[in-house]
């Protein structure tokens, strides 16, 4: 495997092309018009080119989990926000498609029970927070509590707060909760990389026309999706804070060109293997003692019949 | 019942005075030291009279809690810490016993299942967050998590942090991360009350051999307590310094002596009491709405055989 042919810092280097232009981790003057959707860094690829490279992404990945999984102590949190039809699904899918699910789980976060509405608003949130040795990506996340629930206020109503708690600051409060949640969690062994998956007003009515012409396609259309486009300027402008107010340099925001799928996922898959080998993830060792044990092991099993 | 005589700021002011002297709000300067864990305020009553007062508190609680419960909106967390013997169980017993347990949930947190120990140190008390209009008790908290783990470092190792988070800071960290998580918390409409309760080294072992003593109290006997008194100014320690890093207006510590047990609870009863009349509940008030669909229930309701 690429493994055996290159180093870790190799790999950083091959990878940082892709994710250096579109990595956030200072949020003041962040500006998402600064950003492309169509972005493809000038590179031109046909399908099979994109895959390929795609798929050797995958396969390091797959490697950096197996060890992961066995020191048994960082874990990774993959945040993915987006507005609808930018690729979330299809980008997990890809990018995801050679890691083991045991150490892998995905959580995706729709309309919230009543039982979770009667809390805080990051618990629901909170509990899902991966395992140490696990990568758990959150399709959606806490950052909806300031998006959908700003741009429908009366999503917040539902929440039942005390009257008197509910400030014409509350969202900044909220952007700052969460900063911190993160930065608690980042000192805890949580590595945390966050996608914004940027697509354009234009792409995703052709994406939308296209649910609508394929059969295929239908199941995941919504007559709601297309009401929901007429509060974009809205979504753009709570994204757009959301950015800024929780962008560090413990847990960058990647805001990903989402016009072109092929280069969404050669972003997304870069910038998870970059943090990944930064850990410098190791098998365990085995110690001295431990080995004894084995060898007894390997003694006794011999022994039986 | 005392409600029809006296007016809620009344009732603050009868309670006061058992609550101000034992209230911390500015953890700067504290020492545990100022405070006498035989403190009575010179108060002498026999058994008798401390447990009509005591009942009253708790009537007056139970009113208070019918009324969080109907207005769903606030919730009341209460975190009981101490040392072994200082009468956690039997104060929670003792103040909360007129409330309606559907409303009150009582949260003992033992030793860590490994699940628990694979997540962050939050993790499995953020859970446990009362819902809006429900009071939730710890009986101990995430205040263990810097007080036993600071005093018996081999339950850090436990945790699993990856060795390069584990600074000299790790136990201020912790504690600011505890008072960034109650901060949160108390805006997001819970309101916090931390009982320390104050039991002297002297007071302990007495209580301890009661323990031996009396063959019905011999099941809350554990040999493993005696040996953890060596360790009681490494406690002491720990908790000054958590109660200096974590006393806030929003969310007191109450350092209440803990030498007498009637004295103790009525401290207590007295802080909830006071703390939740100041919330000014009401029973939600029926819409004219709503009034007309109750005459309609009414009608209804009549017409059937």
């Amino acid at each position: 495997m690429a493994r055996s042919v290159m180093t870790r810092s190799e790999i950083v280097d091959a990878v940082k092309k892709y994710t250096d232009p579109f990595r956030v981790q200072k949020g003041r003057g962040f500006r998402l018009k600064d950003f492309d959707p169509g972005d493809t860094l000038g590179l031109k690829m046909n399908k099979q080119e994109a895959s390929r490279l795609l798929q050797r992404g995958s396969e390091w990945l797959a490697m950096e989990q197996d060890m992961l999984y066995a020191q048994d102590s960082w874990s990774v949190l993959l945040v993915f926000q987006a507005m609808d039809a930018a690729g979330k699904d299809s980008t997990i899918k890809h990018v995801m498609s050679r890691v083991n699910p045991q150490g892998c789980d995905v959580f995706s976060f729709k309309q919230p029970s009543s039982k979770e509405l009667s809390h805080d608003f990051l618990w629901r949130y909170a509990q899902m927070a991966p395992r140490r040795g696990r990568i758990g990506i959150f399709n959606r996340s806490y950052y909806e509590e300031t998006l959908v629930v700003r741009v429908h206020q009366q999503l917040l109503k539902a929440q039942k707060i005390p009257a008197e708690l509910v400030g014409r600051n509350i969202w900044d409060e909220r952007l700052a909760d969460i900063a911190r949640f993160e930065d608690y969690l980042t000192r805890q062994g949580t590595v945390i990389l966050k996608f914004y998956l940027n697509l354009s007003y234009e792409e995703q009515k052709k994406r939308f026309m296209q649910r609508l012409d394929r059969p295929e396609k239908n199941w995941k259309f919504s007559a709601s999706d297309v009401r929901e486009r007429r509060y974009w300027a809205d979504y753009m402008k709570a994204y757009e804070e959301a950015i800024r107010a929780t962008a560090s340099k413990a847990a960058p925001w990647f805001v990903v060109p989402a016009d072109n799928k092929w280069f969404t996922r050669l972003v997304v898959a870069a910038a998870i293997v970059e943090a990944m080998e930064k850990l410098n993830l190791e098998y365990p060792k085995v110690s001295l003692e431990q080995m004894k044990d084995l060898a007894a092991a390997r003694a006794e099993l011999k022994q039986q019949k």
